[in-house]
């Protein structure tokens, strides 16, 4: 069975929103083998947003669902995998008019992100008015290989044109080996309970039979 | 498509190793919509093997590998659970012995843990005699609805028997929905890199298939 494992990889040195050291992940080694105690043990502090994550509605709505309610049955389904590597900047309504969006499709977008354009900086992410769109088109979830879909946007336009409308968010994708096509998506989140995102293991299976 | 999720639920209240206070997960809310950012960010502080969660043999072998050795090919596929809800104390020998277990299998062990019990006491664990039958048995791995796979036996000869032999361990499953049988495993453990475990989201498919 071939896997496409569409995570970061969480260390102390990974990519985190802005380059912002706090929001960096804190590794705390609790337990060693050179202290006489035959185990290793370790904590970590870590950002709901670090690294791949889904996004819950409370994010960014005030009394918006927490992310337990964004269940497994909205998360292991089909995808759409889009290629939007020519995009420069930002993904605007002119660069979705042309594709094939139907009502209920989750849409993994593939940009410049995923070939070493910088995370931290001026990655590429969704025009609020790209967003609106797609919410007009009544998709059930986008993914996207930026740590957010915007940039820090005053408005919080792109986050709440998705979000307001139930539309599930997923963050820091990697898609550098992936095709545009359709697949089979596996996004496993932490089951954390009453917050509003989690860190997730995303991968992708062939979509033979889905 | 039917989904049971065998993942325990992550809050700062859930059942912890030994009911340890320095092992609980603890939330600090760093961004809110109260204090005129519109926003909800939080963080966690959380043990490895907090819930629902993968030991890799790094845990209690000092030369071990760590836990993203442990690939999702080995982690996405068939699984049977087994009853053994009869079991009192732990798990012997003589309780595995007339099971049909082949080599390459992955288990995961189904006891009165999952319908009440103690999770932070006297929990049903594996007599590392059973471990070592389990290990002579060459299986892949094996998961429990348990905390931990022993109880802090001095020696670790559960953990040891099994993770000297690269036998994966997920513990901190919740099988109380499923029945005896064959399913299609996804462990998804976060892609954390160079430490001992990691935890996971861990859910059922129907085996069709498989």
């Amino acid at each position: 069975m071939r896997i496409w494992d569409i995570s970061m990889e969480i260390n102390a040195n990974m990519p985190v929103w802005k380059g912002r050291d706090e929001r960096r992940p804190i590794f705390t080694v609790t337990r060693n083998f050179e202290n006489g105690k035959g185990a290793r043990e370790t904590r970590i502090d870590v950002d709901m947003h670090c690294g791949t994550h889904i996004d819950a509605p409370l994010h960014f709505v005030e009394s918006g669902d927490t992310i337990e309610n964004t269940t497994l049955q909205k998360l292991v389904r089909q995808v759409k995998v889009v290629d939007l590597t020519g995009v420069q900047d930002c993904i605007r309504v002119q660069d979705l008019r042309d594709l094939p969006i139907s009502e209920g499709d989750f849409l993994l977008l593939k940009t410049v992100n995923s070939f070493g354009n910088d995370l931290e900086g001026d990655f590429v992410f969704i025009h609020e008015d790209a967003a609106a769109f797609l919410a007009e088109k009544k998709i059930a979830g986008v993914g996207i290989d930026a740590l957010g879909v915007e940039r820090d946007q005053p408005s919080h336009g792109t986050h709440l044109a998705l979000l307001t409308k139930g539309i599930i968010i997923i963050e820091g994708l990697r898609l550098g080996e992936v095709d545009q096509g359709t697949y089979m998506m596996i996004a496993a989140p932490l089951k954390i309970i009453g917050v509003e995102a989690a860190p997730a293991r995303v991968f992708l299976l062939d979509c033979a039979g889905c």
